[in-house]
């Protein structure tokens, strides 16, 4: 008899932890499982913003998928996705293709601009280890300008929302700027981080208790809060922001965005209903009409029964997905057992504020300090034990508690 | 008796030397010294390719001036030249202006593009900290756009000149190329330092033996170099060269120009009589017609009356100068003593090739390899000694020899 394949597209969270649990599951015999992504490495986005800021290097971020996956279990293709044919069971790589008999979208997620001129061409989003580092760079070597240029617009760092990741990186620059300050010889009130949300709020859908120490302690450490206030476009030299009908310039020469993500726009291309790059599956992780294609990760649309509305992708429910993904395809590859409805179940979500502080809702319980970032390093860890096991935890884990 | 006011503009090689030497011979009482620079530290500019290639950082450059004078006995100020005033003893600084019995004129070096296109606009120079720093965050920064945009002319640097600091600098650059390598996760066959000399040999004036050894161990660490070729013109893209009838465009993201030096151009604007920025000294190191004007460092222009042709500028003459300098004032201001004439006791240079690798001649003897390392550290470390003692040679010096 001919062994099925199972073809998972993308090393991001949902993607890993499918293909590892694929791989527990099935015996060689079994199955031939394939895994396909960009990149040698897998990379945790939750931490990118680390990397950006440079608080973190990246290569704490990534781990070689070949040194995760079981390589005489799993073949690993580094190749990118340029089509999916459902219809004929086959993916387009750039370099080679691949048919399937169960195949896993996990195409991870894109910055989305809303359509606001400008933003395309002049701001950074945080979107992968390249764009990452990237923006780390790009302050650094704006920073470097500023003795000899003496601009002031080389030292304002521009982040466009006040959502999870803007705040999470205004933090980490905001703990940053002593350490380049001196590495660059700079006038410490010259340099200005500003954060953007058009929001009534920052990080709206939070409890108003955790928003406001989140935004009082980030202000202490000099972050500028613009709320209630859109960009209106960005251009080479900076952004236009208004709030009613109050229109500023702020002048800046590194601009982020992130205040918007969409799911992959492949996917959308390959023929799949989505919305925004995400396929709304069925109970199973299925995309509609297709019972042999599973979605995980920000590529998965799911409906909130609590308030009908789409959960927020995140790190913690693709990791849940992939759970449920691998168990679904094992039924299905081996025709018994049970296909299992995937639910989510929500254990908290902790905003880090640099390396000692953060906010959260864990277990239904508010967090605040060190406890809150404490707490996110748990978690965090606890993904790489899931993926790696402890010896991953020891070479990638976040460790230094305090 | 009103006290001379002794007032030394410059603290570079030669303006240091003649303050710390000045503090030592004269009592608070004989004399206002007083120091003007226009940072508030003193550099080794013999580093600074060092810092500009990423090898070494910026601080061990670097030495605060107030840690080094004696600031009971020297006034500091920071401040910059805009104009010195001989007829009227006076000296005119951005801040404030200053009266002078005895002026000491250390004004250092700029960058000479001879009128090449698009130089100015187009290459940095190696001319102090802030550039040397920008030099070395400007190629981690079209190092950190290659993953991203995949254009071959963000990983070529091209050096003008193979004189003394271009290669020192191409040296230290080719060392960091495989740190660079991993950091960017760049191939390694795409990086490329490419050096370009207009004369007949890289290293003119030196020993062909010498000029071979650094040639062939730089050729194997993947320089590429263009000798007799001379480079017609900067542009946005990169660089136009010419070896006879043959043009050719390089192009790069990164062109560093290291072939030309001049005089600081204040001293002509002052009304000096000088030959590009450089005062041609009478044998007590003074300017013509200005007895009370003593001049160090590449403000000054001394024949060799060896082959009457001008010693090049460097640190080793730079300090020798300072030595004299100090003793001429102490003789001229106490009226008692006799004046010393200059003279330069060339013991030897060597050029860095890396931190384990160099070539020279020291005491009229060749020497190749890690003994010229070694040599160069010994100067470097002696110069220390001589400005600060033996805890600036371990606060600042290079101890680390193999």
């Amino acid at each position: 008899m001919r062994k099925p394949k199972i073809v998972v597209l993308g090393a991001g969270y949902g993607g890993m932890i499918t293909t590892v649990r694929l791989q527990k599951m099935f015996s060689v015999s079994e199955a031939d499982i394939t895994l396909v992504n960009n990149n040698s490495y897998h990379y945790q986005t939750t931490w990118l913003h680390e990397n950006a800021a440079g608080t973190l290097h990246h290569d704490k971020t990534r781990l070689n998928i070949k040194d995760v996956i079981d390589t005489s279990k799993v073949q690993f293709i580094q190749d990118t996705v340029v089509d999916i044919k459902p219809a004929e069971k086959r993916v387009i790589l750039h370099n080679s293709e691949l048919e399937y008999d169960y195949l896993v979208v996990g195409l991870g997620f894109e910055s989305e601009t809303f359509g606001i001129k400008g933003l395309k061409e002049h701001a950074f989003s945080i979107a992968n280890i390249n764009g990452a580092r990237q923006i780390r760079d790009h302050i650094e070597y704006m920073f470097s300008l500023y003795p000899i240029e003496k601009r002031d617009e080389l030292l304002t760092v521009v982040v466009g929302g006040a959502g999870f990741t803007g705040i999470e990186f205004v933090a980490e620059l905001a703990n940053r700027v002593p350490e380049l300050v001196e590495e660059y010889d700079l006038p410490r009130e010259k340099v200005r981080i500003v954060c953007v949300e058009a929001a009534p709020t920052a990080l709206p859908g939070f409890d108003p208790e955790l928003v406001e120490y989140a935004v009082k302690h980030l202000e202490k450490k000099g972050v500028e809060f613009r709320i209630g206030t859109a960009i209106k476009e960005a251009t080479e030299d900076g952004i236009i922001v208004a709030k009613g009908d109050d229109v500023e310039e702020i002048k800046s020469e590194t601009v982020v965005w992130a205040a918007g993500v969409r799911g992959n726009s492949l996917v959308e291309q390959s023929g799949f209903e989505a919305m925004r790059g995400r396929i709304k599956v069925d109970e199973y992780m299925r995309a509609p009409g297709h019972d042999d294609v599973f979605i995980v990760g920000d590529s998965a649309l799911i409906i909130n029964p609590e308030n009908d509305r789409p959960y927020p992708p995140t790190a913690q429910i693709a990791i849940q997905e992939g759970y449920n993904v691998a168990h679904n395809i094992a039924v299905t590859v081996r025709g018994k057992g049970e296909l299992e409805k995937f639910s989510f179940d929500n254990k908290g979500t902790v905003c880090s504020l640099g390396h000692d502080d953060g906010i959260g809702v864990v277990f239904g319980k508010k967090v605040f300090g060190w406890k809150a970032s404490v707490m996110k390093k748990v978690i965090d860890n606890r993904y790489l034990f899931l993926l790696g096991g402890p010896l991953l935890v020891l070479k990638k884990g976040k460790l230094k508690f305090f």
